[in-house]
Parts: structure tokens; C-alpha cells; sequence
């Protein structure tokens, strides 16, 4: 009989916390195969929550680069014939390193070579996937219900982080709503392909992939919060987020978490 | 005989006040086919002022964008193989789904293969040509007077938007100045790119696009007076013209409007 | 018999302040090979300090826009065939031309590959190379001490600029040490490039590259204090340094650098 794990939103806000300052203290190494439009956002966010970033895409050089990583994005936004190859490599010197490694679908909604991509992506075992509404009624031929998103995790043994109003995490059986951020986030650019590779950095310490991604979700949301509280609008927050993310403490963090099942 | 129709500046700037407003309503799609250092800024502007922007370039799946994009922006700078090849099926695509198209010559003045493969986009009818003093020179053998704009324009069946201390935008019938702006909008890499994917922005609402280009002008230069008026430097003035983009209401804009003919 | 030129180190901070100004008053052209990460803000520096930058890879044009540049750069970072490519056609522009080169060898101690691309352009006579201790130990085979440093710059005729807590730069002959910048200058990407990006462009003013390097790296460095005094995070300092390098003057310069031998 299959026995339940303990229901994990309790222990999120306490792990979010945990990680924030063990990113700080190990600076994990996060290889990121991500669109142009991200890189320079993506690496600025990962160096502020404490990580190591890298980005190259050349096909001679990244299986070095990921065998020596601790975590690896690959994020399918302006997705092209060099970045596909990149893709094929990476994923296997992930695997022949165990480095644990997050796929985000940008926009499979909009093209169809890039859905077929991303699906053959997810029959190589991402440890999540993380993706918008959209995104995943076309993945999934189905809408974002709640037991559509976890039949999904569970018959692809992925977890599955869908962002939205509030971020709902679950790995087909356990399951974690995250409701913290603000609605300046989507209107930054790369803010979610942040969000990813911060999955990717927490993935580094944390194993259980349903509980790392909920603390990135964590992480990225409470960063928001208190940036939005000082911003003008999305272009001072774009810079405060990266500021409230290289400070985040426990007690903000464990304060302002919205977690629940 | 022809007539020539009203003249068109005063009320450009309530149509800039109207089209402000109209795109954070309506979120029309922008697809950009721009250089790696411009892509980042442009998808923050265009995000800012409330459109949503894509940025992909390879070939199988950029049809597939620009198709269900309201408006498309070929803008040359870093202008390789890939991006030549994007260009191509991107206008294709434009031309069949009657999406409008604006180029942005960037240092077509620098490189004479850029030169040539710009005057054969000119050819293919963007709605709208964006460019400074050198890029015109080089792309028209003349310098640009009052009278050399409008002729190209007139000959090319193009709006021709030229920046400079005042910018002037013409069809070659009718003329409009725009002495909106900042000098620091000069110190800042891509602001010029943005206001060419503004100006996109404003041609998927309003189709004369000579009308389209004098309010995206009109509201690139009011955001940037504003946001220079609580800056320290080129860095700080990058972030709050994205925080006015992104705030602009009529009364800023039909203030600070400054359209002659 | 050979006779060591003056000590250098004591005219740097009015070399600095020269420079700077001289930056501002002619604008030298500075054409950039760069990591994609790096673009958008190396551009924004060499702007905020007064230069006109470009950026394009495509081997048609990349000849033209050297030859017609004042200065360099060739960054390895996300060191692809593209690049590799634009490199070996920018560097003989560039000798063709007499236009002044620099290497900043990115990551090297991560790839293999780009380690041994790295030694086949130091053959090909930069004038500087910039460099983290890693960098240096990968590509010299042999740790960062002074004599080591020194010995690599005399045997490859290139003044090394190693980066580190102190700077170190050297044309193996003389010696410089900077100590001027901030530790949030390691917490937001493509610095160093921006860096590196700044060296070439006082290299355009100034052909002794020791000092221009020495002087580049104050410049930097000063802007980074300087910035960090107002800054929260790495997200306010990684845009104050833009305002700050915008309005540097000579008595900021000379009083804040930290120049010995």
C-alpha cells in the first residue's frame, strides 16, 4: 500500500529560509540554457541570491560546464537550432553527473516545434518543470485543473511548479499552493525564467524536487513583495527585487511565506 | 488631383494619450526581431507600456509568432545570418496575416552589407522606416533635409520616422515634428530600439502610420523628460523612463507634448 | 643595457582623471565581441563613460566596423563558433588598422576548449589581457604569484590585468596594484566585461597599455565605491555605477584612487 508523505507545505516557509542563506553559503553553480532576452537578468539574480551562474551554449564546451555544475535550467524562450543542441548535450552530461535539472517551456503555447521539443524534453526526466497557464494546456492537451496538473506530475514523474494568481507545486501526489508575489512580476521580463533558475539553484541543496521548487516560489515571492513595496513601478522593481534578494533573511521570509496545501 | 488630407500634429497629442491607454487595454503582441544587446530593454518598454512582447528568431517557429502578432519590428543591429533569415520569413508572414512592420536600420551607415540588405527590406514595404541622421544619409545618398525626407519617403510609399535634436516623421505628403525627449535617452544602449517597438506597438492600434509614429514618439519623449527630471545619471534614467512607460496618463502626455508641423 | 622607464604608478589617478575626461570630449569607438550576458550592460558602461560602442558578430560586417573603431574587445564569454569566428577576422582588422586589442579570457579554468582558443589569441599579441586568478593559473599553468604574473608578461609581450581582491597589472617590467572598487562589484554580471570593455577604450587614448589599464581599472574601481556609498543590493549599485561613471570628475578620481606599486 502506498503510504503518503507528510503533508510538506508546513516545513516550506522553515526551508525557504534554509536554502536562501545556504545559497549564500555554498554558492551552488547553476548552468543556464536560456534565451537572449533572460541571460543578463537571470545570471544578476542568481549572483544576488548567492549562486554561481553560467550561460554558454557552444556545443564543444557545455558538457564541461554542466558536468561541473550543481543544477541545471534549460529554458526553451527564443529557442533555437544552437540552443536545441545545447539542450541534447547538457541533459546528458546531467545525467551522467546527476546534477538535477529544470526545464521551462516558454511559450510552447505559440509555436508547435517547440511543444514537440519540450515533450520530448519532459520523456527525459527533467526533476521539474515549471510553466504558465497556457503552457501547460498545451503540454498537456488539458486545461490547469487541479487534478489535471497532478494526473500530469504523476504519469510523467515530474514536478510540476504552475505558475499563476498563486503558484501551485505537486509532484502527483503531494501538493503546495505558494501566493506569494506581486502582479509587477509580470511585467519584467525574465522575471519567470528567474524563477526557474532559482528552482535550479534550490534543486542544488534541497532533492525533493515538490519541496525545493515551493521554496524557490517562496523565495522569488517574498523578494517581490517587498520590492514592490518601494518601487515605482516595473522598472525599479526590476532592480529592487535583485537588491530584496541578496538580503532576504529567515524572519522575512518566514513572516511574509503564503503556503498552504 | 490630389488632395492632401487634414493637417495631421494637433491632435497627435491626444492620440498619443488614446494609444498610451489603448495598450495597456487591448495587450497587443509585438514580435521583435532585434540585436542581443537591445532585446532585453525592448521587452522591458514593451511590457512597461502594457503589450506583449516575443523575441524569437529561428526559423521554424518565427511564421508562427509573427502570425498571431499585432505588429512586427525588424531592427538590424548585431545583424547576422540567423537574424537575416528571420527577417525574411518574419515579413512573409507579416505581409500574409496583414500584420504591420516597421525596420530600424541600426549602422546601416557602418557596414555596406547592412546597407544593401536594408534597402532591400525598404523595398518590401515596412509601414514604417526608424533611423537617425547617418543611417538616413547612407540609406538615401542624401543628407536629410526637410525636403530629402519627404522625397524618400514619397518614392519608397513609407513613413519615414528621423531622430535627431527634434524628431521629424513624414509620409511625403504630410509632416510632423516631435521635440519631445532628453539628451540622456542618447546615453542609454537600445532606447532608440524601443521607441522602434513602441512605434510597432502604436501600428497595431492605429493603421496610419504616420499618425502611429508621431504618438510613439510623443510618448517615448514625454516618458523620457519625466524620468530625466528624478535622475542621477544614464543607469538611474534607464529604470524610471521604464516606471513612466509604464504610468504615463493623458494629462502628462497631452501636457508635455511639444508636435509642430 | 636596459633601463626600466619611471615608476608608473604615481601619475595614474591624474591619468585617470585625464582619461576620463578625454573619454567624454572624444568619444572613441569601441567595437566589442561579447558574451551575450554581457552586451546590454558592457554597452551601457562604455556609453555612461562617454564612448560610442557596437556590437555585431556577423563576419560580413565585423571587418568594417573594426576598422573604423578606435579599440577592441574580445571577450570569450558563451564562446561560440560565431564568435570564434568574428574574432580571428576582428583581429587581423585590427592589426590591418593599428587598432589596439584586449583579451579578457572568460572562464577558461571551466572549458577546455576555450582555454586552448585563449592561448592561440595571447599568441596573436593583445595589447592587454584581463583576468581572474583562475583564468590566470588555467591559461599560465601556474598560480598568480607576483613573479609568475610578471614573468608571463614579459614572455608574451602583453600587460596582464589580474583582477582580484587588489588589482595587479603588469607589462613585466613595471608593476601596478589598484586597490579602488567594492565587493558587490562580484555580485552583478558582466563587470569584468564591462571592465575589460573600459580598458579597451582608454587603451584608444592612451598607448602605453600598462597605464591605460592601471588608469581603466581606477576608473572602474572609483565608479564602484562610489556607487556602493547610495546602493541596497547588487540591483541599485549595478545602475549607480552607470551614474556614477557618467559623472565622474577629477577630484572624485584622485581623491578615491588607490594606486601603488
Amino acid at each position: 500500500m502506498h503510504t503518503p508523505g507528510p503533508i510538506p507545505h508546513a516545513d516550506v516557509p522553515q526551508l525557504a529560509a534554509s536554502l536562501a542563506a545556504q545559497l549564500r553559503a555554498r554558492s551552488p553553480r547553476v548552468h543556464c540554457i536560456t534565451n537572449a532576452v533572460a541571460q543578463n537578468f537571470t545570471a544578476n539574480a542568481l549572483l544576488a541570491a548567492g549562486c554561481v551562474p553560467s550561460m554558454t551554449l557552444s556545443a564543444e564546451e557545455i558538457g564541461a560546464f554542466v558536468a561541473k555544475a550543481d543544477a541545471l535550467l534549460v529554458n526553451l524562450g527564443t529557442f533555437d537550432r544552437e540552443r536545441r543542441k545545447a539542450a541534447d548535450i547538457a541533459i546528458v552530461a546531467a545525467r551522467e553527473n546527476s546534477v538535477p535539472w529544470v526545464l521551462d517551456p516558454v511559450f510552447v503555447d505559440r509555436s508547435p516545434p517547440r511543444l514537440e521539443f519540450a515533450r520530448m524534453l519532459i520523456a527525459r526526466r527533467p526533476a521539474a518543470v515549471r510553466l504558465n497557464h497556457a503552457e501547460f494546456t498545451a503540454l498537456a492537451g488539458a486545461g490547469p485543473t487541479r487534478a489535471a496538473v497532478m494526473r500530469y506530475a504523476e504519469d510523467h514523474e515530474v514536478v510540476v511548479a504552475l505558475s499563476g494568481a498563486a503558484d501551485f507545486v505537486t509532484d502527483g501526489e503531494r501538493a503546495v499552493t505558494v501566493a506569494n508575489g506581486d502582479p509587477l512580476m509580470a511585467k519584467v521580463t525574465a522575471m519567470g525564467c528567474a524563477g526557474s533558475a532559482l528552482l535550479a539553484a534550490c534543486l542544488a541543496l534541497e532533492r525533493d524536487a515538490l519541496r525545493a521548487a515551493a521554496a524557490a516560489l517562496v523565495i522569488l515571492g517574498v523578494a517581490g513583495e517587498l520590492a514592490a513595496a518601494t518601487s515605482e513601478g516595473p522598472g525599479s522593481f526590476a532592480v529592487a527585487i535583485l537588491d530584496r534578494l541578496h538580503g532576504l533573511d529567515a524572519p522575512a521570509l518566514t513572516t511574509h511565506a503564503k503556503v498552504s496545501e
